[in-house]
């Protein structure tokens, strides 16, 4: 839902699929082997709906599944990671990296092993959050006890010499305000929400792919499970009233 | 894995087949038609391995697909929310009664409904606690960020009447001296894992169902996501070296 917060403000002529596994969620403790069958049913599911791009919102599945998922589909298929490496690496000033994320995206190694890739010499920390996810959903986006588990997950960081740290969960930006406060000073917070939009932008240029200009891109919001408690969560992500959501059997 | 833990005491001459839903846990957030469908698969594959009675060992599970479950399957099938019902009104003393829960069990007002049902006059007061869960999952059983979601969550519970509190949901007993301390004094927590051995008991002898004395039961422990992580958990839960857990796919 950060992902799609910010593509509908870039890219206001482009029509938005959304799909929640809801029923399944969350992803962040799962095995690689369930998370990519899942990503697997869903990208399925949006290619029979006639997505001409797919965007994985989510850290996890981008660490476990987007690989092959880009072998194994025929359409340009985008996850989160690479552009968050690639913000961090233009924001770092002393090559001192952060990550943080759900315990099977910091396992994979993912973002690790991309930011080594592209500067071998950067330095890296990587801690998971599993508690972040859960605060989010509750919607305790602020107050003592979120700042008591912020400060103990960052503590880490915080005795580090990093001064950049990546948000590695699409969930993560809701918590914004209260990380930044926790994190040492001059600690810049990496969002790859921000980060996809440009990459995402080029792909459709690039391939010829962008929507006419001067249309206005619908928002379909489908759902595994029951709608209900999702319209409340879609609402605290989007900023705006919710839109219609339905149920979809995958 | 409380529930286990509680029947393998109790019962050392039953074999126990486990099986933990950690592909698509957790339950306490989902819909009761999506809880009911997997509450069937899984009865379904224990009837496969010859089960012959049948623990809906969660409270999410037993508050949603119990029913239906003793309705459309020939084997006896308890859950856990009956005996913590009579366990709490065994204690009261002065008829207020307090649950907490996953969200989905006390929306599904299954606890409030079996309480007013054995006792019209009760007063009755329930509060979901979604933290609580994955709190136990990162093993952050004491300190004080759980004691501060705790006064959180039990604020309204320690401003009401209630002497007595159902820990409605299997993950609960493990939070059980953080919750004594954090509730007002005099209150009886109430946990439904002891509460169900008594009927277990007395189903297989009035059945003619139970394990022949003196044999030794076997513990088979299975999950439908990768074993490594429920290892660990299962050693948490049982306060024993965790059994082999194996993968199964429904």
């Amino acid at each position: 839902m950060t992902v799609v917060r910010a593509l509908r403000r870039a890219l206001p002529d482009e029509s938005i699929l959304y799909l929640g596994d809801t029923a399944r969620v969350p992803y962040g403790n799962k095995s690689p082997a369930t998370v990519l069958s899942y990503a697997r049913q869903i990208t399925n599911y949006l290619i029979k709906l006639d997505a001409k791009l797919i965007v994985v919102a989510c850290n996890t599945a981008s660490a476990l599944a987007l690989e092959t998922l880009q072998g194994e589909f025929p359409l340009p298929i985008v996850g989160v990671i690479g552009p968050g490496v690639e913000a961090a690496l233009n924001v770092t000033r002393n090559k001192h990296v952060g990550i943080i994320g759900t315990l099977a995206t910091i396992r994979s190694n993912a973002y690790q092993n991309q930011l080594r890739v592209a500067d071998p010499e950067l330095l890296i920390k990587a801690n998971p959050c599993p508690l972040f996810v859960p605060l989010v959903e509750e919607g305790w986006l602020e107050g003592p006890i979120v700042e008591a588990v912020a400060r103990e997950y960052l503590a880490e960081m915080n005795a580090s010499s990093i001064d950049t740290l990546i948000l590695g969960c699409t969930h993560y930006p809701l918590l914004k305000p209260v990380l930044q406060s926790v994190v040492k000073p001059g600690t810049t917070l990496v969002d790859s929400a921000d980060a996809i939009v440009g990459k995402i932008k080029n792909i459709l240029d690039t391939e010829n792919l962008s929507a006419t200009s001067g249309t206005t891109g619908t928002f379909s919001c489908m759902v595994t499970d029951l709608p209900v408690q999702f319209e409340a969560i879609a609402t605290r992500f989007l900023g705006t009233s919710a839109p219609t959501v339905t149920q979809v059997q995958l």
